[in-house]
């Protein structure tokens, strides 16, 4: 290891120490059914920000804040309902520190015995064969916001001064789309936020179960409808099979010209404009820890496209892919329903990557379908439009948080982590970056196989501990840079 | 008219005059709310089967039967739920003359003022200033049953007998697919329905609004389904975008194989079954009372494929139609979800015609299919299966009872009718043709805008009583061939 070690040893070992605290911390958390998406809950979650609070209040916050965001716009069953709350705490303020903003959220997906779980997922269960935490929240993300609180309280118990300020801010509304997130950071970017030096966020996990990695890349998306109007309504098969032009014949059509069985993207220009791969990139992908059987265990398949590890690297996190994800209007259901349906909508997403320019690519994708769709020379009505998009995003992994995290991770685990990117979108990463004007890390605490959002979601004791280590070795390399 | 005209004024004349009691007679049966897909509504059913049992005792019907067809098979929500009899009537036995078995459906579709009625469903409302008799089931197929009656009643007010045994045979399970009916047919092929010579269904519609038809060919309908599975659960294509192969870019490519947006069928050796066209045959199209305008207007759209009158008739019945129906198992919300659908399940059907050979067209249809999926060379798993099939039926129009009703029809709207087919199937047709071994002859009441399954559902009263004219007169033409 070739990096100036820092004098972390006693900390470290206080963080084992307090492990069964820690344990007991998490499953207290675990135990408040924080399910943004059920309206039904919602007590819960706000249960969970007070909570939250307390815990701040215990371990010295200053300056903590309840955010409300008001009304939960539609649709909603309930028309009153109310936002849950986000937690702001400050830990130091110190102009001569640097200020590292943490991010994580406090609500967790639905989870019911009965979809499978082999214990209550919200009585937190020790497996101490396994070393294992298993419940609701242990890995997304319960436990990497617990993890932050019990850095502060091993800093605490050493007597030992946190080496930067540290503001928190914990949302409850992340599984259900950061929903006043946005306009809460903007606004208090140079109010609360203001001189923020860095933003941390652990919300994802390593890539695979062995090796602790660094995040620095995430692709965006950009997602697409074409809809086909034809008749005025539903027709009968019987009666009008083969004297109307269809909508559903022209849709398939123009949807089986946008991809190929071997995932390669049809429409002329979008390659162009993806970033050469240069020699040294290609590089990165020789080390890192994954493998096509580890591909096939996650799919519950053989259909990789790819036989080596790094094609599948760089197909997840630096080529472009299209997805076709279903059609609305269409019949959807079991059985033989003789139906010529009048409207459909065909969907489908392009994960986008450097140096994709999203509005350039609408364009690409707007003209190609549109001379797809004349070439069949149909009577049918047509439109195709974009309906959401989420640029990707990309930091440097050779930067100062980078550098620091990846040295509290050799100090833990006594190897260099991996550098890696994700296929999917974490968009508040976008939104710190943009609104703050500065880097964001992602230090993923748990594991590729924890099942965030399946049934027996868990987070290694391992993890759980050295990714606590991990945290508070990364505020002391942090500060020194 | 070129034909020897029989003495019948009498009996049209009585039908006039009988029209009041005819209109009363089809509001009782109006009222009674017997739709057969609502289990709810199934003592409903059962009243109306009574109630065709007291008017057909009051008409003098000899060895009347209820049919009970015992419990209804999943699914249901009441798993004891008895399914509707069958009403069996007879008038005379008279071995020295022809017996025609008469079918009819008692049960009718759903309908609520709320779909959107202008007038409560079942309350028959007459628009006296249209001449329009408005309820569920005037024309599908209350007034055709009951207009069987009424012929029954203008003879016995004129003391006039029946020149033909008449059998009648009213189900209450059309709606909800004939449940048991074709195994009743079966049993009482050599016992109630023995020495039958000849079947007459009014349960179809005129082409259009202006003209008599008789209807002489349905189309078969063969129903597949092409399903491809891959991963082990649906995966989200950030995570998975580009390095596996998606079961939804397969699925879409082969449907999309299977016909073109001009409705030509893409499978080879389909069309080479078809019959051929003789000059003849195109000639009878000639005369029918058709126009793309009538297509238009039945669509709501200007969608179609044929810009003649000709070609529309001969693609609606003579020639086989492909149409795809949707996909189970993919995105079919609104909004926008990024999904990969880990197994996909296809829909489409093929209208069949003469003489295409239902099993062959199986084999072609699997063996290009199965083409199409090995040209991707995709490691997803692929199946396609037939989920249902019916076949054509075609009788010959210059039959003597087609004969008999044209020459029934000319009587009373002093027109030859057009001799037609239809797109769609009456699997009824087939059956009672295979068990009896009898022609079977579709003589319509109604007209093709009259809504049998849509809202505000109708029956012209000119439609009515000169159809319940025309199937007194059939039965006096048909006694003399």
């Amino acid at each position: 290891m070739s990096y100036e070690k820092l004098p972390l040893d006693e900390f470290y070992k206080t963080i084992d120490e307090l492990k069964p605290q820690f344990i007991q911390r998490l499953k207290k958390a675990i135990a408040i059914p924080s399910v943004s998406s059920d309206e039904n809950l919602r007590p819960k979650v706000v249960d969970m920000a007070h909570f939250l609070v307390d815990e701040l209040k215990a371990l010295g916050a200053q300056d903590i804040q309840l955010k409300e965001l008001g009304v939960q716009p539609p649709p909603v069953s309930n028309p009153n309902i109310k936002l849950p709350p986000i937690v702001l705490g400050r830990f130091g303020n110190d102009s001569n520190k640097k200020t590292i903003l943490v991010y994580g959220h406090y609500d967790v997906q639905p989870a019911a015995k009965e979809d499978g779980w082999a214990t209550e997922p919200f009585e937190m269960y020790h497996d101490k064969s396994k070393d294992i935490l298993y419940g609701r929240g242990t890995t997304d993300d319960k436990g990497p916001v617990i993890g932050w609180l019990n850095v502060i309280e091993a800093h605490k118990k050493l007597n030992l001064e946190l080496p930067v300020n540290l503001l928190v801010c914990f949302e409850g509304m992340e599984e259900s789309g950061s929903l006043g997130l946005d306009e809460l950071v903007a606004k208090e970017a140079n109010e609360y936020f203001k001189n923020v030096d860095q933003v941390t966020i652990s919300d994802n996990y390593w890539l695979g179960t062995t090796k602790p990695v660094l995040t620095y890349g995430l692709r965006g998306c950009n997602y697409y409808q074409i809809i086909i109007e034809g008749p005025g309504a539903d027709l009968h098969s019987g009666i009008f099979g083969g004297i109307i032009a269809e909508p559903m014949t022209d849709l398939i059509n123009v949807m089986s010209k946008l991809v190929d069985s071997q995932g390669k993207i049809q429409i002329p220009g979008v390659y162009d404009m993806v970033a050469p791969l240069t020699k040294e990139e290609d590089g990165l992908y020789d080390d890192i820890a994954f493998s096509v059987e580890e591909l096939n265990a996650a799919s519950g398949s053989k259909t990789s496209l790819h036989n080596n590890k790094k094609d599948i690297l760089k197909h997840r996190w630096r080529f472009p892919s299209l997805s076709l994800h279903g059609i609305e209007g269409a019949f959807s259901g079991s059985g033989a329903k003789t139906v010529i349906p009048a409207r459909v909508v065909g969907k489908f997403s392009i994960r986008t990557v450097p140096n994709i320019e999203s509005g350039k690519l609408d364009q690409l994708v707007f003209d190609f379908i549109t001379k797809e769709f004349e070439k069949l020379q149909s009577p049918n009505k047509f439109k195709v439009e974009l309906i959401h998009d989420g640029n990707y995003w990309v930091s440097d992994p050779f930067n100062s948080a980078f550098q620091a995290a990846s040295k509290a991770t050799q100090d833990v685990w006594n190897v260099v982590p991996d550098f890696t990117r994700e296929g999917g979108s974490i968009p508040i990463t976008l939104t710190f970056e943009k609104e703050l004007g500065v880097d964001v890390l992602l230090l993923p605490m748990g594991r590729g196989d924890d099942g965030a959002h399946s049934i027996n979601e868990k987070l290694d004791i391992s993890n759980y501990i050295q990714g606590c280590k991990t945290l508070g070795g990364f505020l002391h390399y942090y500060s020194k840079t």
